[in-house]
């Protein structure tokens, strides 16, 4: 029905996560209106990102460079290392600006359930910076999960013996949420976390 | 933040139609998971559909060909023209297969208030096409507006000497909606065109 190459890019824009039938159809149709340059950026920016890009060899965020930006940055705290699950958490933090230490990406949660094991995720690599640079303290970033709680735990286990503050981004009741929709597990972890008031 | 080409690539997604920031993030991100034929599929037809696709000479349907595969169908019953806004209103057709006439895709609909005029959405196109074509039938197939309204009525006017049916798609309450959603000039429109019970 469509010519070729429309279906085509029909079915490129489907390997776009939760894009479907009908938005790949109107992001291809959307194509038409875009100039020559845009077409060229995009074309440009799927090869570049492919090919340029890569994990930092320190932290394992995405950068051009062999080390990323964060770590060649001299000005953040080299005393505290923000574990996360991915880089994509990286690049929240970041947009929130709170956060000043230095990041770990690893490449997932610990998941014996889905074959998913501790060299997996490269925690290996993990261990070793942990030896190798004198953090103060660590903080485990991950989403709340089983998976979550058994990586950190791992971790934990392994570097309990260095003088290391080890801690975990706080979980409970999500600022603004409607008190009804709160899931049993959240609220409670919320109470049993609770903070005196101060 | 980014490095650049991942900016770029966000950037590029940003163009298609409803993706903002977040969305254009995440389709950025899902691009490291391709596969190189994926990619290479992807930039590929979005460059083929921009030089290969274009409008068939008769009816501005999207083709590779200089007529498309309805024009050059001859099992098609040439006696009906169904007249759409849109190329997409074509594909929506076809996919339901149940129509097996020709059609002619305007470039949109007249719209003084947005200065479209009769000549911007290729009138003179379809007029010469129906002197020179011997249809039996024209269907109007816009949406329900009253820039579709406008258009039909013009068109009508000018070609109300030809021996031609003129008709227009149905309106009215959609199947399977519910009957308190369904919009007051909607309801109207269901209760005036109301037909026999047979």
């Amino acid at each position: 029905m469509y010519p070729d190459s429309l279906k085509n890019l029909i079915e490129s824009f489907k390997y776009l996560p939760s894009v479907g039938e009908k938005s790949a159809e109107r992001f291809a149709f959307s194509v038409f209106d875009l100039d020559d340059e845009q077409v060229e950026l995009f074309k440009q920016s799927l090869d570049d990102v492919r090919k340029r890009v890569h994990p930092c060899k320190t932290c394992n965020v995405l950068t051009e460079e062999e080390y990323c930006s964060i770590c060649s940055d001299e000005k953040r705290d080299s005393s505290v290392l923000c574990v996360v699950e991915d880089v994509k958490s990286v690049f929240l933090f970041e947009k929130l600006g709170m956060f000043h230490g230095k990041y770990h990406v690893l490449s997932g949660l610990i998941s014996p359930l889905d074959g998913v094991n501790p060299e997996d995720i490269g925690i290996d690599k993990l261990l070793d910076r942990i030896h190798q640079e004198k953090f103060d303290e660590i903080i485990f970033a991950f989403r709340p999960s089983i998976e979550g709680e058994t990586t950190a735990l791992y971790i934990k286990k392994i570097i309990d013996d260095l003088p290391i503050k080890i801690t975990k981004i706080a979980n409970g009741v999500p600022i603004g949420a409607d008190m009804e929709y709160i899931d049993s597990l959240t609220l409670e972890r919320a109470l049993s976390d609770r903070k005196e008031v101060s």
